[in-house]
């Protein structure tokens, strides 16, 4: 084969397309429960955008040239900075909150492999426009409702919080300036994947010949599991009363945060983590990730507060928190947890002829019948019965109207019900045969969508 | 604004992406009414794909450029060579008739201008492995029943319909090489846009000082508008015996391919004009292209049969035949025919509340709700009653359940119907809410779609 696919580039045949719109179904519902609105931004940008968000260094992943106008440009590796020009642009005029949604595809030219492709699928999901916590629990259970839709429940996956303001509160604490921060957090960020020896050397830099005992109250930070034992951390430290003030303050944002997931009924999903940063430096207050409970422990989604990036990309302040799902994690989850649905795909009927006058017929009520809303097909070919009926067994087809010469003799048409077996002569009236289908058709869904998996809590 | 949007591509505001997804909806909702199965194809495809299938000159169309493996690459312009690739591959495993469709983005470096961007989204439908007109009568089909589905009826627009076969019956006849027949054809495609000197002058290298003669029998040809001026008009014509014969066998697939139509119910929106070529040399049978029929008379829709593509690409044989819609000029003909439904987005419900506590309850019941399919939003700030019902009529809600505490101490709540006008006390419960909501949503829902359009023929 000649002209294959791209690496990390997907083709989707129409049983991968059914999954993958499965996906973006689920992600639909779980915004429209929510009332998030759809909105979408170009997929190809100005390089300088995401230069601006990111810095220089995000060029070396992403899939960027010179067009033919001579316009530095990338395909868009996610999707917020062109969601922050389209609400900053009209910041003056968007009733607030705003409550937005986004499914489209992103490009990073990184490494493929499991679980990480050269473009994928993302669920964006944001509300713009509110500082309170409100909105922040808001969008905590949007996350969680999505999963849940998919049948993930609790032992799947776990939502780990944790707050950037707390973050700097504890660096500010131990004298750390605030061009020292966001490096430091960034190698606390990295937490996991270093030994103690190289965490040592790492924070040698901020903490000095204090670095052994930053690193002890760290791992108490880290042990924190629950809100009674983060109130409990911060009475503990001895902190300036400037310092322990604006704790104070930060930890009843914390009470109201948790309660109010209490009541959205989320906070069984969620744990407290202060391992998760979120390298990203533009997150301002709470941030989390969502990740499978088992397994590898793969992250399948990620967000926070981020109150500065629309200000500074377009001069006009609006609060923001968001947090974004790919598709790829996700669908490997499902996956090995046979949480996808069958996706054979079958017309509603066929029609069954096997000269040109019945034909003609069946054609002028296929017109009918699809004008009703209903899926119709039928052989291109002329073709004898049985072969006809071999088709509809491959198909598994529920229901098919068999154009016979005798039935037609008599205005009639055979009803074949291969679900049950049953056959019935009914007149061939496309109305009468509209009516026919409803009838039959709501009672072969209803014992089809009895095995369906309901919503797990 | 420092990031502009580049020029030729879209931001998508929640009512642009609304409509977009109205577009978008009608186009799957045709390709099920005839049982067409979605497929997907990559964005980014290698540069050597669309130079194989369209020659060295399409590049100077194209987003392409080098990434950073030091791949030729483009933007897709169009899915067909990656359908052909898709279907190539599994050409001997695929259930034939194979019915697909896909909805994609597309993307061509042309000067912007009315009706053509370079972001545009594409609506391709293809039925593969089928040589027989049925398959051909199957796609026209589907082409006109997804317009009328849209609201637009036969005053609006015309499909024409011309034959590649034909034509080159035609051209043979005048004793054009086989080498000369596509630039010949290339040269019949831009027919509109010269005027009789130009056209002389670009005919003379084929047909030398017959020219002229050809140009009467030309336009004889461009008068034909049905089937019996057509078999009229090739027996006018003094023909070989040899071409005689393949002409009738070729008028014999118009008769079969006119009457499958005409059970199809589409003949009415048919129109037979020779002046359709199709500039694409990939054409091999039947050509038809969707205009609007007033206004600017803009095309809307194309395609045609192309037996050899996939071979081409592939070295597998498949015939095949298909058609491309665009959503920008469909788009436009909507908006100026008024066809575009009112696409104000609201949550079935909205829940309002003044304190924490009645908060706390309110949340409580939108987590149980959304499970249960609602669509619910709250305010996420607490704020008096009067300012909540002030955002519900901006939103112009037709529901909302209000947590006032003289209800919520006799364990109520309050259903306030504000297409109505009516309140009702009823028992906080949110099985019973949800049961509640059932009767009075559908109530307004079809006391509101009574309104919708029906389909049109």
């Amino acid at each position: 084969m000649k002209f294959e696919t791209l690496p990390g580039f997907r083709s989707f045949y129409p049983e991968q397309c059914s999954v993958r719109n499965y996906i973006f179904d689920g992600w639909r519902r779980a915004a429209k429960h929510f009332h998030f609105l759809e909105y979408d931004t170009p997929t190809l940008e100005p390089l300088e955008l995401y230069k601006e968000k990111s810095g220089e260094e995000i060029v070396s992943q992403l899939f960027n040239f010179v067009d033919k106008g001579e316009r530095e440009v990338a395909l868009r590796p996610e999707v917020t900075p062109s969601l922050a020009r389209l609400a900053g642009v009209k910041a003056k005029s968007l009733k607030r909150p705003v409550k937005w949604f986004n499914i489209g595809e992103q490009f990073r030219y990184e490494r493929p492999q499991k679980g990480r492709l050269r473009s994928f699928y993302q669920f964006n999901v944001d509300i713009l426009g509110e500082p309170g916590v409100a909105a922040d629990a808001e969008l905590v259970a949007c996350l969680v409702h999505c999963l849940q839709g998919f049948g993930l429940g609790q032992s799947d996956f776990k939502v780990r919080l944790s707050d950037r303001h707390l973050w700097v509160l504890f660096l500010e604490h131990w004298g750390l300036a605030d061009s020292d921060q966001a490096s430091a957090l960034s190698v606390l960020d990295r937490l996991h994947r270093m030994d103690s020896e190289q965490l040592i050397k790492a924070l040698r830099p901020y903490f000095k010949e204090s670095s052994e005992r930053f690193i002890d109250q760290l791992n108490q930070l880290l042990s924190v599991k629950d809100i009674d034992d983060l109130v409990q951390y911060f009475s503990s430290l001895s902190l300036s009363d400037e310092i322990a003030d604006r704790i104070e303050t930060r930890l009843k944002d914390w009470t109201s945060f948790i309660s109010l997931m209490q009541s959205l009924g989320v906070s069984e999903s969620i744990q407290i983590d202060f391992s998760i940063v979120r390298g990203l430096a533009y997150y301002t207050g709470f941030v989390f990730e969502a990740f499978e409970a088992s397994g590898e422990g793969r992250a399948l989604a990620g967000g926070g507060r981020y109150d500065d990036l629309i200000e500074r990309l377009t001069g006009n302040t609006m609060e923001a928190v968001g947090f974004a799902m790919g598709d790829v994690t996700l669908l490997d989850l499902l996956e090995s947890k046979a949480l996808l649905p069958d996706f054979h795909s079958k017309p509603d009927l066929m029609l069954f002829f096997t000269d040109e006058s019945a034909r003609s017929k069946a054609l002028s009520d296929a017109h009918y019948l699809r004008s009703r809303d209903w899926s119709i097909d039928y052989p291109l070919k002329l073709q004898s019965f049985s072969k006809q009926f071999k088709i509809a067994n491959q198909k598994r087809l529920s229901l098919a109207l068999v154009y016979g010469s005798e039935e037609l003799e008599r205005g009639q048409v055979l009803l074949k019900n291969f679900k049950t077996g049953e056959e019935m002569r009914i007149e061939r009236n496309p109305e009468g045969i509209h009516e026919r289908l409803k009838v039959v058709l709501s009672k072969i869904s209803s014992d089809e969508s009895s095995l369906h998996k309901p919503f797990k809590d």
